[in-house]
């Protein structure tokens, strides 16, 4: 289609048909997860947001007190479910190959032979990758998108869907943002335009600003 | 499997069948552009790496003489394409929707009513996404990764498919380097142990560092 200006855009619908079956497996995760009292939540975002950090730092500030259990998605290697283990929490690593997200089949597979009776939360860090990890439920309480401040100034306005999907956003290295000249506010006002009530989180993993109150929204 | 320290990893292994279909357009679409002898190049890379950026410097230092046609890839608006038509550059912008990245049907779709006698080079900046773009070949001469010094310091080891998929790797912002701490030998090793041969490229983008020889690189 050409617009006035004689500009050019083509849009591309594909069919996703095999939501039906995740769906599914999503309740029976979210079953699972219920029967035992756990709160799981569904860390998304694009590659080195600080997701792995974010999760660490929450991990810290909730104690060891808090029974903590840790899955890690990525097409290879265990780094991030290494990283998360070195601060005494218990992890699952699933290497996803070629698939870009997640799906609860997948998390099943992961919970398969674990005793989740010593648990109280479940963080799951999705495949690092805006788009299609909003796409599929895990059967979770909350799917939180994790934005940073290094992306560039159009993830949300590229991704509306991606945030439409999310229960929460963390803005993440806020401590960047400055050197980066990065404008906060002006990725507020894109997130306030997809969903207007969305919670939002000025976050730095690295030095812990925002975590508290990301810890209370979260009701941990 | 648990491993001997009790560390648990599931592999998923899933099939692709739609890559024969796939390969077949991208024929058409290598036969198209070789029959107007264009150099096409898939930039490839994740969200907030600069791939808009290295394309706008990329036709800057290129001139008008030479004839570009830029094709940019995102799952909504038309920020890219017309980023680069400001700076006298004919686009087409590729809405996917939900589909995390293009593939040469897409291409085809998009270079439909486009005269290609008018052009030498056709830039393609494919979906904002490390993983899934390296799986679709869309008949061009080079697919370049674009790998981006604040993502942090694990993108090789956790996407070695993408970086063995592609022809070049560009480490953009390399300017940020120093400010975020960002150790580039290191990254330079991981591509190495990926594959030994890859032609890599220190660029910034902004700065105009490394474009040069980027650009010869390519043969433009």
């Amino acid at each position: 289609m050409n617009d006035s200006e004689g500009r050019k855009t083509v849009t591309v619908d594909i069919r996703k048909d095999l939501f039906g079956a995740n769906e599914q497996a999503a309740m029976l995760n979210a079953e699972l997860f219920k029967k035992h009292g756990i709160k799981a939540i569904d860390i998304m975002g694009s590659v080195g947001t600080g997701k792995t950090q974010l999760i660490e730092a929450l991990c810290d500030r909730l104690g060891r007190g808090r029974r903590i259990l840790m899955i890690a998605g990525d097409l290879a290697t265990r780094i991030d479910a290494d990283r998360v283990a070195s601060h005494g929490v218990d992890t699952v690593q699933i290497n996803t190959g070629t698939a870009c997200h997640l799906d609860a089949r997948m998390v099943r597979v992961a919970l398969d032979d674990v005793d989740l009776s010593k648990y109280e939360v479940v963080f799951i860090e999705n495949v690092g990758n805006l788009i299609c990890p909003a796409g599929y439920s895990l059967g979770v309480s909350k799917k939180v998108v994790v934005l940073s401040v290094t992306e560039g100034p159009y993830m949300v306005r590229k991704h509306p869907l991606t945030i439409k999907r999310s229960d929460m956003v963390v803005i993440n290295k806020i401590d960047l943002a400055e050197a980066l000249e990065f404008d906060v506010d002006r990725l507020l006002e894109d997130i306030r335009e997809v969903d207007a009530n969305l919670p939002v989180f000025r976050v730095s993993a690295k030095t812990g600003e925002g975590i508290d109150s990301f810890i209370s929204a979260l009701g941990l």
